[in-house]
Formats: structure tokens, sequence, C-alpha cells
């Protein structure tokens, strides 16, 4: 008998009225005849509403008593959607991430996961029964403290616990129905992707598409579990992200171009006059690192020859910007660069997709797509698999459209039909 | 250095403001030079609204997966405290009742709780810390299921975890001063008790008194530990339950009556026209006791000797009293009574008193306060210690307070004062 992980977020259990709705879907998936196991969020705004309650009693509210508190949100959820499926007459058990066997590290807030021992798990869809998971959370190796894996974590705990249980699929049901070429609010032409490989899905999580995180895609890759992103308002097949499309779906090629991501959350730091010597970026970087500052783009032209001056600007979340200012400043007379520029009106559009490799028009292509369009250029960078240019964020919409369009991306249809749930 | 436990109900923390006023006193303790170990229950309404959730969800709400629901409400409460006493400066660390090793039998939503074993609470302690635990939850000694240990549970949590650490005292922290003479809403010359015998309180328990329940009071005699119910909301002593008066209090002696409890809570079923011969009421208290039905007072009188028949009458619940009279009629014809009275505007009147043992006049005195005020009396039943009468429900008022003055139970001035919070 096949084994398939769910995964079900907040928005898909907001109110008793989806809880339903997903019990009845998970109790047709055990009707087909697989054993499930099914990872579940915390309900709608419970978290955040427990987040604020914290922030009432104590302006720090972190460490172990705040993973303490959050795990609360998730057993809620997973209790009533229990509930629910014993009410359309099937067993169901709910587990915690520590009753599951989902080990981390000791750094609350933001736990790694590093093993899964699901054995009670295992007996307990081997009874028969629809196992509940608590996504979010685990139980430390050291100490036994409650622990939780920060944002997106419900998608790993799914992905680890498949790769434990060794499931044929991870199912990651959310409010909308895949990954599309684009996000669909912005281009209206855009496609749901059939199927999409670990690499260029890692390279569109990166760039800024919210559907799947990183973290949890990177864990797939590396125990190659093929995860199936679909809406749990639909019945619609989603996105496949796996190592290569199913047997028998050969029809599914690889794209040359799998999407157009962007990304409007950071912000551009460029400092000025920096004397083009060795060691002078990395006192720069030194310094940004020393502030916990996480960097994504770094660009560096070649120096003004008259002068033996350079540039350096990078990218980075707007919620550090202060904090990287402060840190460089302090670096000023020692690096002796002139001035510091920060700029949060940037946004970044990045194309995505392992065919460019082989197929060199592709960097002419979404340049002269930009340049049609009369949209600036301030920084490019590139991977393999990616290009990224930082542009105005005023030129965000008609940027995504007109590469989108250049790539042959858009749809027959007018509009992308999302079958959401709550229109995120 | 002696431990105190304390524990606060869920009107104490029913918000922030009242986590943080809880979190100070805690940490008066502290400062105070002792060890604390402190329970909690959810936050104000938290239960009721998630038992309501879980109505919403499915009609039979009950097992293992409503105490997996439940218990959320504890973990939010006590991580937030442990929060803000962390914010005053001092270290805490939370317990959910696994991990605090309360083991309970498998029970589920009313567990009982068979063996406390405290190794992380002491060691949290011992290291420093005030350890908080979730109040009214443990975990199944078979199958390590969580389980919650029904109505009134935090207050057995924390006498077990007293009685298990070998505390000096638990703390029972209410919305009400301590223990009165009799209801404050009621008697507005009720006093406040300074201390009373296990055995007293045992009586007034099951009378009708709500500040403690009889479970909590049953352990904490079994295992001797002292203790003192008071608010949350003042600095003020409250009523001790002990053995005997603490050491250089002896001027608290014993009060011939404790005092004065009713309850408006139960029916009174009469069954008319019942044989006099042996087995009768054997036959109708089995059909009760099957039907799962929790009977009080029973009475029967002496039959008419022209007829042979005689007539038995009992009290139980309001809510259980369909269940009771459909019982009965089962039996109607094997055991051969005449009709079934059902009566549920009926309260129960109880005095309660240790002293009443050697004090012969106390239950002409009772009966005639009663009758002086115009009381009927339909039933009674005594104990070593306590005499019960049910009377009119619309009479409850008159009588409780005419027999608390009539016993020299009124204070001198005019109104309790009682410092409490929701005025619960």
């Amino acid at each position: 008998m096949s084994l398939v992980v769910q995964k079900y977020g907040g928005s898909s259990v907001a109110d008793a009225e989806g809880i339903k709705r997903v019990a009845k879907r998970i109790v047709d998936a055990k009707k087909n005849g697989h054993q499930v196991v099914v990872v579940v969020s915390a309900m709608g705004d419970t978290t955040d509403e427990l987040i604020d309650l914290a922030g009432q009693v104590s302006p720090i509210p972190a460490g172990r008593e705040f993973d303490m508190l959050l795990t609360a949100g998730e057993r809620i959820a997973m209790a009533l959607l229990a509930m629910a499926i014993k009410n359309l007459g099937h067993e169901a058990q709910s587990f915690t991430g520590s009753q599951a066997g989902v080990i981390t590290d000791s750094v609350h807030n933001k736990a790694r996961i590093i093993d899964v021992t699901p054995g009670r798990i295992r007996d307990s869809i081997d009874e028969g029964n629809i196992a509940i998971v608590a996504g979010f959370q685990g139980v430390s190796q050291e100490g036994k403290n409650i622990t939780t894996l920060g944002r997106g974590g419900s998608d790993t705990t799914a992905v680890a616990l498949a790769a434990a249980l060794d499931a044929e699929v991870c199912e990651i049901y959310t409010d909308v129905d895949g990954v599309f070429t684009a996000d669909p609010r912005v281009v209206k032409k855009a496609r749901k992707i059939d199927w999409i490989s670990f690499e260029d899905m890692l390279e569109l999580a990166s760039s800024g598409s919210k559907v799947l995180l990183h973290r949890c895609v990177e864990y797939a890759r590396r125990y190659n579990i093929p995860i199936h992103v679909r809406s749990s308002f639909s019945g619609l097949q989603g996105t496949w992200v796996s190592n290569e499309p199913k047997q028998g779906d050969r029809k599914v090629e690889q794209a040359i171009i799998s999407g157009v991501a962007h990304d409007t959350s950071e912000a551009k730091i460029t400092v000025v006059g920096v004397p083009d010597k060795p060691g002078e970026a990395a006192s720069i970087f030194r310094a940004i690192a020393d502030a916990e500052v996480n960097i994504d783009m770094v660009v560096q032209n070649v120096s003004a020859a008259s002068t033996g001056l350079t540039d350096i600007s990078f990218t980075l979340p707007k919620a550090e910007g202060r904090r990287a200012i402060d840190a460089l400043e302090k670096t000023r007379s020692s690096v002796g660069f002139d001035s510091l520029r920060y700029d949060d009106q940037i946004a970044k559009i990045s194309l995505v997709g392992a065919g460019m490799k082989t197929n060199p028009g592709v960097t002419a292509t979404f340049f002269e797509a930009l340049s049609d369009a009369g949209v600036n250029i301030e920084l490019i960078s590139t991977s393999e698999i990616r290009i990224s240019v930082v542009t105005r964020a005023d030129d965000v919409t008609e940027a995504v459209r007109a590469v989108h369009t250049a790539f042959g991306l858009d749809s027959d249809t007018d509009e992308a039909v999302v079958y959401g749930g709550t229109g995120r």
C-alpha cells in the first residue's frame, strides 16, 4: 500500500468549515487505498495572535518559551482535524512534533531537523489510522525541549516525514493551484507549471516565489522526495517538483525557461569610492557579516582608471538596512570609502530555467524585453540557471509582464484561473 | 530553602495584564527566598472557546483528540507567564504535564493521576529557575498519550506536585479571598474562614462550596499537604486548609460550625409506592448505577402499615435527570412501583462542622432557624459532621441567611469584602 504525506497550510484550515473540507479530502485519499500521514499548520491567524499576546507580556519574546507558546497553534488544528475525520467514520490520531519523532537541534525559533524517528506514526498507520502530525515543531535532542522550525517550517516537517517514511509523494496543499510561470496577481496570463525540476524550483524560491520555501525544496531534493503542490480548494492537479517527470508523463518536457520571479522586499546599498586594492571588499563584507545581515546580490564594477576608486553595491532585506548602514559607518575610516547610498525603492526580477545553459540567446532576449518596455537595469547578477536584474520598484509589473511575454510563457487564456481560498 | 507550589486559575491570567500581575507575585515569592513551582490554568475563556470549536467540527468531541485540543490552552498560558517572569529579570521555564512527570491512567477527559515523577521540575528549580507547569493535563502510563484531568484538574495538579516535591504549602490563587462561612453573594455578612480542617473542607466541597473541589482536598489530606486558598488580586491572607492550625497560630480554634453551603444544581426524584420488601431498593439503585447517574442524598421513610408501600427519594445532578427517569421507567414492572415524581426546583442547604459531633443542640438550632424563617424541609440527611436539608429553590437565600445568623457566623461588618477580579 502506498504512503502519501499531505500538508495543509493555515489558510486551508482557517475555520471549522475549512477543517471539515480538508478532512473530507484526507478521507478520500484513504479511500483510494493510500496510507495517509497529514501535516497541519496552525489555523488561520492563530500564530499571529499568539505572537501579539507574547508582545503584550514581554518585549523580548524569544527562545524556549516562545516555542512552547507557538506550538499550541498546531496542537489545536491537529486535534480538531482528527475529530473531523473521526466524524466521517475513519480513525485518526494526532501527534505533536515530539511524539512524531521530529528531532531538532537546540536553536529555538529556527531549529533545524537533525533526525526523524517516526515509530509511533508508522505504528499508527499500520493499525489503519490516519496520522495527523503538528507541523513547524520538534523536540531538541539535547534537553528534550520543544522547538519550532521557523518560517515555512510545516512544509519542511512534511518533506522530512515523507523522507523518513519513504513516502511515494509529499503533497503540499495551499490556497493557490501550484507554481506559476510568474505571480498570477502581476501577470494575468501566467501559466501553472505542470512539472519543474528541484534545481529550477530552488532558484525560483530564492528569487521571490513564495509558494515553496527554499529550505523545504532543498530537503526534498536531498532525499529525492517528489513534491506535489496543489490547491486544497479545487481537485485539480498542481505542480510536481522532482528530479524528472513521472513515468508515462514524458510529454512534460523541461522548458527552456521555468518562470519569472520578482521580489520587492530588498533594498540596495552602494558603497561609493572604495579604494581599489586587496582587502577592501573583505573588510566591508566582514563588517556586514558581523552585524548578522544576510546579503543577496553583490556587484562591483571595474574602477575608474583616473581615480583608482570603485563602487560596490549589494542587496539585502529591507528590514536589515538600518543595521547594515550602522555597521558600515563604523568602518568608514578604516576602509576609506567616500559615502554610502541607501535605496529601498528597488525590485529584483529573475528569469529561471536550466535550459538557459544551452541557449545562448536568453540573456540578450531578456535585456531586449526590458529595454523595449522602457525599464532601466541598475544591477545584473547571474548563476548557471538564473539571470537577475535590479530595477526601479515602480517598473516591476511592466518588467515582469514584458519578460513573461518575450519568453513565450503567456497562456492562451486571458486570465490565470486560481482556485484560491483567501486570494493570498 | 523552602519550596512553595502556587496555582493560578484562568480568571487570574485572563489577559496580558493578569499574566503580568501574576508574574510579579511569583517573583515576589522567589525574592522572599522560596523555591517556586507554579501551576497555571488556561487563560480566561480559552477552554470554552476550544470546546466550541470542537463542537463545530464534530458532534462527539470526546476522547484522545479532545484532550490533545484542550491542553493547548494551558500551554499558551504557561509560556506567556514564563516570558512575563523573564521580563522581570528572573529565569523561568515552562513544562507540559508530560514533561513535569504527571503520569495518569488512560481515561481520557477525566484521567486520574497515578504517579508524579517531577525530576525535570526538581532540576529546573535547583538550577535557580522558577518552574511553570501546565495544570489539568498529564500523560498516560500506557500509550504515552496526552490526557486531561477533568473539572478542577489544575488544583489537583498543584496538590499532586506539592506532594511529590514535598512542598511546604500549596497556594491556590483564585478570584475570591478564600473560603467563606457561606457564599458571600448570598450572605452579605459571611466571614472569611482563617483555618479549616481537611474533613470540614471535604464536606463543604461536596455540599456545594465551589472554591475547592472535593478531589483536590482529598488528595491534599492523603499526603498531608497544607493548602492556602487566597486571592491573586489582593495581598491578604486567605484560608488555610490542613490537619491542624499552624504552629504559633493556636488562637485559631476549631469552630463548632465551619460554614453553611448551598447547592441549587440538583433535582429530586421520588419513586412512589415501592413494595416494602428486601431487594426493591437494590433494584432501583442498580438501574440508576447502570445508567451512570451520580446520586447524592437518599431518603426512605418507614412504610405505611396499611399499604406495605413506601416512597424512596434521592437527589442527583439536574443534567442527569432525564437519564435517570428513563432508566427507572424500564424497571417499573419488575420493581412494581406506582409512579415517579421529578422536581428540579429544589435547593440543598448544608451545615458543616466537626464540632457538631459533641454539641447535641446543633440539629435543633438548625431546624428552628429554618422554621422561624418559614422554610419548609422536604428531605433530611446527615453525616457525622454535616446536616443537609432539601427545601424549595425559592427559599434558598432566606434559609442560608437564617442558618448563618443562628450559628453566630455573621461578621461584624455589614458586607463581606471580597477582593475579587471577575466577581465570579
